[in-house]
């Protein structure tokens, strides 16, 4: 029987709503709290930044949310993505496991974070807002935002970490084509970017600052909103059609997986993929599921940071929220990826962690790397230096499964493809 | 009822033939011409630089080809690929046109050329061949050579024009990632490239130099041959997979195309996606239907071209074609879409449109880029400066049926991505 590579599904297979997990925790997770009243964050506190459907969402107790028509019918541009057998990379290892991932990097814009920037540009066009502020640190989110917001008549301002802005030129150009704008972060347009450079005029930037400088636009800006690229509990609804889509297709080739493996930034592509699968386990179905979230060793949170209430920027502007961190001014340093340097983890992700239902693992750049090169000649794609490190993780689950001589199933998540991040790859060559 | 976005094919789906459209030309193309003998081409001649079963094909007159196995298999990896409805560009010129595209830029590396990259590896490799030379002018052949080598055990040399090499960074990067090893052409590694730099060391290169040096060291080397990514029969074959599988999807939603559409360089894609369509004009059974090659101004070889024989190089390597040709010597300027500043226009594409099967037009580089920003905006896909003389002449066409308020049906190939070409959009945003 010839091996079928790629697990289709039919438009008209496309899940119609989006799964949230607090409604299957035992233990939900503690409130954001307002960091002045130091009260649980209320959907009056979010809807300063956030129209009132993401303020709703964020707090939501209900299990299933509908998938608006208008963002149904673009996700249709490039969803469902198809679940991949990785036999190239099976054959490489010469391993017994059977690896799958869920392809995101079909995307136009090349990752997940599509997702959720179309119905984060919904909600806010529906409800009369015209400009949209957001961050970005490889520059995913932001061309996504760029585009979600030319699909709904908004316009993008974007703050990229300066460190990426001068290393990735092909990224601002991408969100310019789509017609966003973009600023080097920290920049001159923000008080916040302007009392940073006054201190340190080489600062190259963090996700921290960027977020700072975002958000102080919204708030300054009239018919403007924030927007965000991870993280919150909204930004991982939106991103559980990977998971659920996932699930489908997993059961269409009669598969379950033993192991769910994503790499680890702020959580969106992690909780993507696994959250759908994880309700399995929270209900005592599918108990010796293992989720694994991959780390670089630069940014470690999951495996080394601290259980308690920071901030999500660095200058302390958002609520603070209960996670695993390593303290909002940590500096991790100039790794690649990107997309990982982010200090927290989440509300939700952080409470799952606690619970011991989500294992955390962190790798060194060379061993990512490695794993991206090998996974480029066996598969053919290019992985996002953040994907690497899910790789390296299947890579090394899978030699420990040749070991034991176990055919086990593990699933990975290829949040993106590299090709906008080859300088990334040229110290690896 | 919802519009279907995408028309999939199921793997089993895919066709497991190339269609020849040699058997279904009434006037049978001119032979190419041995420049010393002047005397036709014989699969002896061609086997100096090329494998048996590719010489072979390049002179077949079978109507159907069977795609071999080991090449179905890696095909699978991104094939069959979508075929999408345009509905976000309809809407934007507002057009009673039906516009459908084949998306031939989820490939991997981003465009069509690894339709014909992995047959040429895979038959080299059964051959016994272990080293392939090329040349590449944009990187996306040599990309796709360099990773059709890698999953047949084959290493690979690409010949880079000089000014690409500097200007594409992260095309160079593909190629070695993939494996490949890469030279900026003129280089020291040939004779030829030697004596051009002793004469100029500052020489940025050509297609032709180009050619010619993977052409010496695959005369010179043990066990070496050379693979072409353009032009020849051979490559057009293998490239018939793209409209045979767009016929299948065509057929899903029961339209036929009045229209197709594909930009022209070598001819590759625009035979890949027309031809298979084009046997029912020849049959008579399509009458009506209109093949339209969209040239860049610069190089317009079948809008101003005159049918005669001609190298298919620049400096008379090569066998005589028949075609369609500005002159091998002919200089196009440096428009940004460097895969369509080539000279010559092939055998086939040459004889049929002599008999008038295939219309041309040739279009400025602003149009061009104009229809890509629109197209990006309205589709979400950021298309390769190649394929936006197709998307430009789409346009053209949408609006003449508005005007006329005819609801025509209109096919194009979006031939590649321009991620790695983002340089190229910079003085048009």
């Amino acid at each position: 029987m010839k091996l079928t590579k790629k697990i289709l599904l039919e438009e008209s297979m496309m899940p119609t709503k989006w799964y949230n997990i607090v409604a299957d925790m035992e233990n939900k997770p503690l409130p954001l709290l307002n960091p002045k009243s130091q009260k649980p964050v209320t959907a009056e506190d979010l809807e300063i930044i956030f129209p009132k459907a993401i303020a709703e969402q964020e707090l939501s107790t209900e299990r299933w949310i509908d998938i608006p028509e208008e963002v149904y019918n673009i996700y249709k541009i490039y969803r469902p993505t198809p679940l991949v057998r990785a036999s190239g990379l099976e054959k490489a290892l010469d391993t017994p496991a059977k690896i799958y991932f869920k392809n995101e990097s079909v995307s136009p814009v090349g990752s997940h974070k599509l997702n959720t920037a179309v119905p984060q540009a919904y909600y806010n066009a529906k409800e009369g807002v015209k400009h949209l502020t957001t961050e970005t640190g490889a520059g995913q989110w932001g061309s996504s935002l760029s585009i979600a917001g030319a699909h709904f008549g908004l316009d993008v301002k974007v703050f990229m970490v300066k460190n990426s802005y001068y290393a990735k030129p092909y990224r601002q150009l991408v969100m310019k084509t789509y017609g966003g704008e973009v600023f080097a972060s920290p920049s001159e347009f923000t008080q916040c970017g302007r009392d940073i450079l006054a201190k340190d005029p080489e600062c190259g930037g963090s996700l921290g600052i960027a977020i700072s400088e975002a958000v102080e636009v919204a708030l300054n800006q009239p018919n403007t909103k924030y927007a965000l690229g991870s993280v919150l509990n909204h930004v991982i609804l939106h991103q559980t059609i990977i998971g659920l889509e996932a699930e489908k297709q997993m059961e269409i080739v009669g598969d379950f997986p033993d192991k769910i493996i994503a790499c680890f930034g702020g959580g969106s592509n992690m909780a993507g993929i696994t959250f759908p699968f994880l309700r399995h386990k929270l209900s005592g179905e599918k108990k010796d599921l293992q989720i694994i979230a991959a780390e670089p060793a630069a940014c470690p949170k999951l495996s080394c940071g601290e259980f308690k209430y920071d901030f999500g920027d660095s200058s302390g502007l958002t609520p603070m929220i209960p996670m695993y961190t390593l303290g909002h001014n940590f500096q991790p340093s100039q790794i690649h990826a990107a997309g990982l340097r982010y200090h927290g983890a989440g509300q939700l992700v952080s409470q799952l962690r606690k619970d011991g239902f989500i294992d955390a693992v962190s790798i060194e750049q060379q061993e990512c790397f490695d794993a991206g090169i090998l996974f480029s000649r066996a598969e053919g794609i290019i992985p996002a230096p953040e994907s690497t490190h899910a790789i390296a993780t299947v890579i090394r689950e899978a030699l420990k499964a040749k070991e034991a001589g176990k055919e086990e199933v593990i699933l990975f998540n290829l949040s993106g493809h590299g090709l906008l991040d080859m300088k990334s790859y040229e110290q690896f060559i």
